[in-house]
């Protein structure tokens, strides 16, 4: 590790997301070190989980960023809707999206259309937010370490890498999150409030962005043989309680958080010869991991 | 298409960048309808040609950004130097790296270390700047189409999906091209001024985006079963001229481009609900196609 000295004076006054990484540590290393406390588990409820051959994929919802629509997914998972579907579709440097490939599968037990949700009011929302500029918003941080922005009257999700939609057609109303999509490329921040972000992906990244191009227009598959199926898909919740995976996410409100975050704005290793001093909300690493 | 009706005053006064595509093309559109004068051909110099059991693989090269490191990786493929390396490592939403995976295969006829190229001074470079604001850089834009940013007395590549660059050991002049990474996930933008890029993957960058990401540290393979092998590595300019692909690139000081830039910034569709009125460097699609 290189060795930064830090007068005391200024050490001393320096607020946390502006203390340059005074301890030099790595992502990795904050992550490793955060207390407990610092940690904040994420509901059953909150994780939906989807089997396919090439492995397990979990997403950890947002419903206060979206409360009709993840609820509508939670109702499409128990009536067993996803089940039996596939990845239908990835376009490189963009999307993958599992969804039905006819459209014909009817939806029982769960809203057809739900109304959209690209945005909400920032009241009551905790947001930590980062003091860098933004391309797109006028602000940019972090709600419960999921990747927002805010607006003077209202606060959304940021489509960075990982991140989960629903895909909907022409108007703006008719997604229900029968079909989702997940970002594989650099984060299509013009999808911002277009569509309703439910969640990020928490596990099982590695097999959703390594699925093979689809050949047709935007990705999608030209023969079926070439999807990928959804095998099951549940709520971490129905689960009997001995084979809930159990995740967590560091709260953004803790001081390792602000250590991550600085972790990447100032990398301070020997390798790094000049620390960007900057970050992007999408360019923090994901705060999310594993309980086991 | 969603008509945009524009006061024909407006319209008259209005320069390009901030046009806010008042014909309402789509990204396919500008670059199907983009006239011949607007492309530049790659010279076939600048053309590095990847054949993998994967399929091929196709970088341009940008030597006005790293001249030396440029014309060793030049040397590196005339002597064969690639032939028989592989793919090496594969990190989830970073990067993709070929080399030596036991760094013993000697290095003839190049330099076995070429000084950082980082940045360069930004005199007599073409720079097409964005009026956006950015995150990590003073300015952004387009250098021959390629993305890079600009200070007060440098102008530099910048990460974004694709970009090629050189791996390197901790001293800044460590590199020689002898392994080279792609970027495979959101822009790792604290890396820009910290390697030397040398280009952009302009064809086959599903192959890349798709290998299986290693298991071990930075994403290494962990057995050499898993490493995609580099079987040929040439320079276009070195086939028979039969054999050559040949590539174009739209010029960044074309209305063209300056049209494929706000077809992103502002999407005129039915679909888009809140086009985004901004753009950043590495959101703009990429304006290089194959011939023929």
């Amino acid at each position: 590790m290189q060795k930064i000295v830090i007068p005391f004076l200024l050490a001393s006054v320096a607020c946390a997301p502006l203390r340059a990484n005074p301890r030099g540590l790595t992502s990795a290393e904050v992550l490793a070190q955060a207390p407990d406390y610092d940690w904040e588990e994420i509901p059953a409820e909150d994780l939906l989980l989807a089997d396919t051959p090439r492995g397990r994929i979990v997403i950890a919802l947002v419903p206060e960023m979206a409360i009709h629509t993840v609820d509508n997914v939670r109702k499409l998972a128990r009536a067993h809707f996803y089940d039996g579907l596939a990845f239908i579709r990835a376009q490189e440097d963009y999307v993958a999206q599992w969804g039905d490939a006819d459209g014909t599968k009817p939806i029982v037990d769960a809203e057809k259309t739900v109304k959209a949700e690209f945005s909400r009011t920032p009241a009551g929302l905790q947001f930590y937010k980062l003091p860098e500029v933004d391309t797109y918003a006028p602000e940019t941080g972090f709600i419960r370490g999921f990747p927002a922005a805010r607006g003077h009257a209202e606060a959304w999700l940021v489509h960075c890498y990982g991140m989960v939609g629903v895909g909907r057609d022409e108007a703006a109303d008719s997604g229900s999150g029968s079909e989702l999509y997940m970002v594989i490329g650099h984060a299509p921040r013009h999808l911002d409030r277009n569509v309703t972000l439910i969640g990020r992906v928490v596990e099982g990244m590695e097999i959703i962005s390594t699925l093979p191009r689809g050949t047709a227009e935007m990705g999608f598959y030209a023969t079926p043989a070439e999807r990928t199926p959804l095998e099951r898909v549940r709520i971490v919740a129905d689960l009997p309680e001995s084979e809930r995976p159990r995740y967590r996410t560091l709260r953004s409100d803790s001081s390792s958080f602000a250590d991550l975050v600085e972790s990447r704005r100032n990398r301070r290793d020997p390798w790094t010869k000049h620390p960007a001093g900057k970050v992007d909300v999408c360019n923090v690493p994901k705060a999310t991991q594993r309980i086991d």
